[in-house]
């Protein structure tokens, strides 16, 4: 009897698990809450579009789909900064040919994976079938349908609210460590539709980006013209400091008191005034802004973290459920594609010819995994949340400006220098915790080295790169 | 119609709550899901005795039950430090007379505190009722039994696994930030029983530590003659760092391969050989030591934190619930008493004279309460896990040793000179967060000092305080 594996949650992460599990001779039935988004409109809550770079590629190298998904991607090759008055700039990701992001449609990568998991031999999807409790002793997951299953294993790819998790949370699992921390930061989806007879009213190859310190708005473009903002707003006023607002890891958060959040902008005039004042550029492009922020809903934007992701040879959290990461670097999709790719690579060496009918040791396979995978997982959530402030302060900083521009020039003049932002999206064969340690460290330098020079031009480059290499080494 | 506020849990916070609020005029029901400990063993599951100090004695003083607490409490005037050989070492806590911690037993408080409760009128205890279920849109609870109410407000002082909290975070409350982060070591609690024909087997007025790094023992004394002791141990072999082994706050755990933990303690032989290589004075006065070993439970020692501590007006996370510490400041009781304190003095200060049947604005009440007091739980919480590392490593270690002599000596000369340990426990006016900030920068400072001198007794006193005076102001 082959091994039968219960995969919770048909998104992204659960149908590209299935179609890699499949392709080792594993049964897999995918068990999704929401009904089928090939045959109907499924209200995913979820951002419109995502940004497809290479550690997602390289997953879906693995099962043939990259070239598939890549045709309908729109590239960008930078951020495109928008001031409130004056001229734009643009700042590469890379100072590299073929080192960019691509924007991709959520929906369509979703469906393009659920048709190729259930081409499969040996993959079911069921949907409406909403897990509402697994018990981590006995490894049975119990439906709202009232239907009872007890599979070899489930691999609970059912995001950041995971009921798997919850259950695991709650006694299943001894001494679960667990964080869930929201921004004070909510964000609201806007459009900017296609130009009339077709064609983009802003550089289509780039990730737009409108800095304003205490808030800021993004645009990604869309393959049929349009672009989707989205717009990264405080929920509330933040009190002063002194009155306490420090999140649960005592952070304290800082704003002016008469700082715009998503409470104030209760009425059309008010959104107006405010979108007028401070993205006066994008204004003309969205005819449809007032009914847009009206309809659609203010999302919340958490991390969560928890350990351990197994129970026992029971249960396995992968992607979102084990950790969810807020969207600024736009890792979320790419992540959960790489442990997908390195939860397979370890059923490989766990030298269980599944096709010939062997037994796969789930728990032995799952604590190598999380050993492998925890230290990466979190230096990722960690470098999203810095990325966040990244976006909306340092990219308006003319310190930072100078910073990228050197960057890029070091990555045009010497093919092994790295930003850090060039290790976490373009180097899949590093290590999340890797980049993240070498990055931090050549930042700083460079931030110190650029806070004391005007024009980056005059660089002696070689010396910078050699002094780099000692800071990393 | 007088206020109605439902406490949920009769431990020691909400059994103090209840007087507390009674006093002023509120009628409370307090709901326990366990029988009524007046009548019958009750197997709480929690530690024998606590140290009872400045923090708790005050919130008991305002409802006339400090001098009747400390009557049967045994005063602890400072550490005995027991090497695994040579002589025993004492640690005073303080160079001030009439500064010291008393060991108390939890039982005897929390009938003691059920007892005055009960006496007051408009107070309800109503045992074998589990809440099972909190409406944080309503405010109705549901008990185990079928019970539905819904009263003015409620409290939950329903510890670590708080019932209320869990419905708050699974969607009661948006952006509800947890964190709950376990240690890798475990306790167990065991006996020394009084000497024969009454009296103690060791110092009755210290807290006696064994500190091995990896691992420790203490006892605290007992009113009998007895002391409670509490092995604090790994739970496993912790895996060395490099294969991971790191907690949801990215913290590496780094131990020897080969310490000793719970798991491999796991026959009487092992129990002993263990106890005879590290804690040889202590185990002539253990008799029952295998039978204790065998028959107790392993408990676990984990820190919870979260926010916001209230869902509107409907419900107050409060003590334990909103911020369960690990006990190695000997603060949990007390942090939990100045929570009903503080609450109390908003409530005072709200301006409802409750007692003519005013309203109370419970929604602006907890949000104050949770502005000012949230930043102190934190403090506490981080300095106790904190202490755990002074109390295991740090009491063997010469320096700190040093360090504590010149603090003692310090508190003898100066008396407004109060050590970190000094702030938390002996000044209930200042705020936890106050004395950690102080106390860090002192510490840094004397760590420092004492690193470079060999004896204490000869330093200039007056010049050691005017320079602490300058790294603190």
């Amino acid at each position: 009897m082959p091994e039968k594996v219960a995969i919770i949650g048909a998104g992204l992460a659960g149908s590209l698990l299935a179609i890699y599990l499949a392709k080792r001779g594993i049964e897999v039935d995918v068990y999704e809450s929401r009904g089928d988004m090939r045959l109907e409109e499924v209200a995913a809550g979820r951002s419109i579009n995502l940004a497809l770079s290479d550690r997602g590629i390289a997953a879906l190298r693995e099962v043939g789909m990259d070239e598939y998904m890549l045709r309908e991607a729109m590239p960008m090759y930078g951020r495109r900064v928008h001031p409130p008055t004056g001229e734009t700039k643009f700042l590469p990701y890379s100072g590299r040919k073929g080192e960019y992001i691509n924007s991709i449609s959520r929906g369509g990568l979703n469906v393009a994976l659920i048709n190729e998991a259930a081409r499969q031999p040996g993959v079911q999807f069921h949907f409406h079938k909403k897990c509402v409790d697994f018990d981590c002793g006995s490894g049975t997951i119990k439906f709202a349908d009232g239907e009872v299953i007890t599979p070899s294993t489930v691999i609970a790819t059912d995001g950041a609210g995971s009921a798997v998790r919850n259950s695991m949370l709650h006694g299943g699992v001894e001494r679960f460590d667990l964080s869930q921390v929201w921004l004070e930061h909510g964000y609201k989806e806007l459009h900017i539709p296609p130009a009339d007879g077709g064609g983009f009213l802003l550089d289509k190859n780039a990730l737009h980006i409108w800095p304003r310190h205490q808030f800021m708005m993004i645009a990604l473009p869309n393959w049929d013209g349009s672009f989707t903002c989205t717009l990264f707003l405080a929920h509330k006023p933040v009190p002063p400091p002194s009155a306490g607002g420090q999140s649960a890891d005592g952070a304290t958060r800082a704003f002016p008191d008469d700082a715009p959040c998503f409470s104030s902008l209760d009425d059309p005039a008010a959104v107006r005034a405010f979108f007028e004042r401070e993205f006066p550029d994008a204004v003309p492009l969205m005819p449809t802004l007032i009914e847009d922020f009206t309809a659609n809903p203010t999302g919340n934007l958490g991390t969560v973290k928890c350990f351990p992701w197994n129970a026992g040879g029971k249960a396995l959290l992968l992607g979102d459920s084990a950790h969810a990461v807020v969207p600024f670097y736009g890792q979320g999709m790419n992540c959960a594609f790489e442990d997908v790719r390195v939860l397979a690579s370890l059923i490989d060496r766990s030298g269980s010819p599944t096709s010939a009918g062997g037994r796969i040791d789930w728990e032995s396979v799952f604590e190598r995994y999380g050993e492998l995978r925890k230290a990466n997982t979190d230096a990722i959530a960690d470098m999203a949340e810095e990325n966040f402030y990244e976006m909306r302060d340092a990219t308006a900083d003319p310190v930072f400006q100078r910073k990228r521009q050197l960057e890029t020039m070091l990555e045009q003049a010497y093919p092994d220098y790295f930003s850090k932002y060039s290790m976490v999206t373009f180097r899949e064969d590093l290590p999340y915790a890797t980049a993240k340690r070498l990055g931090n460290a050549q930042d700083e330098f460079l931030m110190n080295f650029c806070r004391n020079i005007d024009d980056v031009s005059t660089v002696n480059l070689a010396e910078v790169q050699k002094k780099i290499l000692e800071v990393i080494k």
